[in-house]
């Protein structure tokens, strides 16, 4: 099935919106098995209905995003059915629910919002409970005139992604006659590389018979995603897990700071962290994840070396003998950051993210990690990661979030 | 003058990569008076043929991304040779810089790297300094068969980047006669939003002759792009900065924590930070600034209200008596980050991000700013952006990060 997807609106080609729609939609369907074919952007306007014209020609389901608002330049509803020769008449439930969002934050809905409830006759209106511009559905071969079915969704990711899972996704699954996937899993994996993957179980993730596979290699972490059948997927995670359990961060998706967060809060312990090369990245981190208040109470950024022996009570002659960047200094930032916290646990990063600093002996890259705990003892470790300033400090912060981590599933 | 983007590499359509080409693409062609008209996405393979061919009987200018590496499925080169009939020759000039990039690295350069140096006859090969792969230039008209001017680039951001400063962009005003505007600039702002733009001078604006202009609207900021000649930006700089110099982060695309850092450079201060809601992002945006060790000396993520007090010293009976979220509490982490760090300045942030803790009196989206410094009485200002918790701890250092810039450009 060849699903193709167009983005429409200017700012997108303006540049002033950075266009994550396509990945996001490829992450989906990949779910799904599902494959993007092709992935298009036009301006509003116009051109909407000539790119709706060439799409349907070649894709079994388009996926249309965008301009389905009240004002003047939100044209998708009517071009795609002047497309497909088809007319728009108003959905009365739709235009209900639009009054009712209106109503329920006490404001008067406008006159250009009734457009709104358009929908060419015969299709299905997608609710939107996060918003006022319903879905689309257009089935195939609605007129004759093509044998591509049509989606078309709010341009707004947080309007979007609900839509899609609850509209688009039953209905990809009925056109397909239910040969898609029974089911797909991402396995998250940090401290290992891709070729490692390749090296060590690709091959035989190859023989499972109804698997499909693929990895995804970021800053710092490796995605594994399985779909198939429920055996299929069991059997590629066990020889997954097998090979690589220590390095797994999750199977549900979650991100290395929620599963720390999450560890965290299931043994009752608290962190603190202490940073200088990251400058405030781990601790950024913990905190975007809801609820992070309850586990994290102290960061400490000592990015002067007076800071690291006045706030953390890192020895100034340990700094002069062994450099910030040092495997001491590590696991002293780490005690000092645990001893004047008061937590259960302190992470603490010290490394050279350049573009300046570094040295033959301390290349940019270099980072040492100490971890330090109330009842155990105080360890360390380095990396290397020779990057620009912003990636190097996502590589530190994940190397030192992964300490935390393995920390705590030894407990 | 049309000009059409083509991205290609499955990885895109997979969602392991978001598409950043296009967005950049948007704003550096916006700055030469052009506009984008339309982006492909497509797989990497037999596709990229078909959709240069389609590609080229619409634009004027054709930039295609990706595809240019060593390996057997990066066949943009062949594939878009044989899209415009065309044979590939090796270049001899690009195969000895092929063989000087990796002799520079001590590595031998592999058999499947050759291909790298091939290039259709009468076509400009341009220079890689950043990688292995050179960029082509397809003059039109230089086999009768199209009129569209072809631009093969590298996909990596680090490589494409500096290749269209130097290589595409002389072209682009060649292949224009001469009639791209002779200026841009970008004037960025904080502490306003786009409607006062709107109200306050974009009247004036049109009225411009000879001017383009463009509002983009980021959290906390929001960008006036201006192109046109150097007397029309001129007056419209003079327009804008009349209304709102108050509010200027930048006439240069500094961001607002490099105007910070190059401010508290010039002026010879030092900066720490004390933060809550924002848990660490402040620092951390400082700290994404080569030289940001300069002037940057001790942040304090003061999560929890205990290290309020033992941390910054903030009276536990201020906590109690009006809320971690408060005036007072704002101010006097700020006055607990000046005394413990011996900084010049010290900026804090206190607020509520939710999805919890919210209350009738104190809504989530919350947050007091406190600035002290060492010769002057500490300010505070409080901000209310109810937004999701990432969006919010954004607007919230960026309020911090602007009570810093005024209390700068004020001294």
């Amino acid at each position: 099935m060849r699903v193709e997807i167009l983005n429409t609106g200017t700012e997108l080609l303006l540049g002033n919106t950075v266009n994550t729609h396509a990945a996001w939609f490829g992450r989906e369907l990949f779910k799904l098995g599902l494959r993007v074919a092709r992935q298009t952007t036009v301006p509003d306007g116009e051109a909407i209905r000539e790119a709706i014209e060439s799409c349907v020609a070649r894709a079994d389901v388009l996926i249309v995003t965008g301009g389905l608002g009240p004002t003047s330049d939100d044209l998708t509803r009517e071009l795609a059915a002047a497309a497909l020769g088809l007319d728009l008449i108003t959905d009365e439930a739709a235009l209900r629910s639009i009054e009712a969002f209106f109503a329920a934050r006490g404001r008067p809905m406008a006159e250009a919002n009734r457009k709104q409830a358009l929908a060419p006759v015969g299709c299905d209106v997608l609710p939107n409970p996060n918003g006022t511009a319903p879905g689309i559905y257009i089935p195939p071969r609605i007129n004759g005139r093509s044998d591509c079915a049509l989606f078309l969704l709010p341009g707004p990711p947080r309007e979007l992604q609900p839509m899609v899972h609850a509209e688009v996704v039953p209905r990809l699954r009925a056109l397909t006659g239910g040969a898609l996937p029974a089911a797909s899993i991402e396995l998250k994996f940090t401290g290992i590389g891709e070729s490692d993957f390749h090296q060590g179980i690709d091959a035989r993730l190859a023989e499972i018979e109804g698997l499909e596979y693929g990895y995804c290699a970021r800053i710092g972490e490796v995605d594994l995603r399985l779909i198939g059948g429920t055996d299929a997927i069991a059997r590629a995670k066990e020889i997954a897990l097998w090979s690589f359990a220590d390095f797994l961060i999750s199977d549900d998706g979650s991100s290395l700071e929620q599963t720390v967060i999450a560890l965290l809060a299931r043994h009752r312990l608290t962190l603190a962290t202490a940073e200088s090369c990251t400058g405030g990245l781990v601790a950024d981190r913990l905190t975007n994840v809801p609820g992070a208040s309850e586990v994290f109470t102290h960061g400490f950024v000592t990015y002067a070396n007076e800071a690291k022996t006045a706030v953390l009570g890192v020895p100034a002659a340990d700094i002069v003998a062994h450099g910030a960047v040092s495997e001491i200094v590590a696991r002293k930032m780490a005690e000092g950051a645990l001893r004047v916290s008061g937590a259960s646990l302190a992470v603490a990063v010290t490394g050279i993210a350049g573009p300046g600093g570094g040295t033959p002996e301390k290349p940019v890259g270099t980072a040492w990690i100490g971890l330090a705990a109330k009842d155990a003892t105080t360890t360390a470790s380095q990396i290397l990661q020779p990057r620009q300033r912003r990636d190097f400090k996502l590589a530190a912060s994940q190397a030192a979030l992964d300490a935390v981590r393995r920390a705590l599933i030894a407990r």
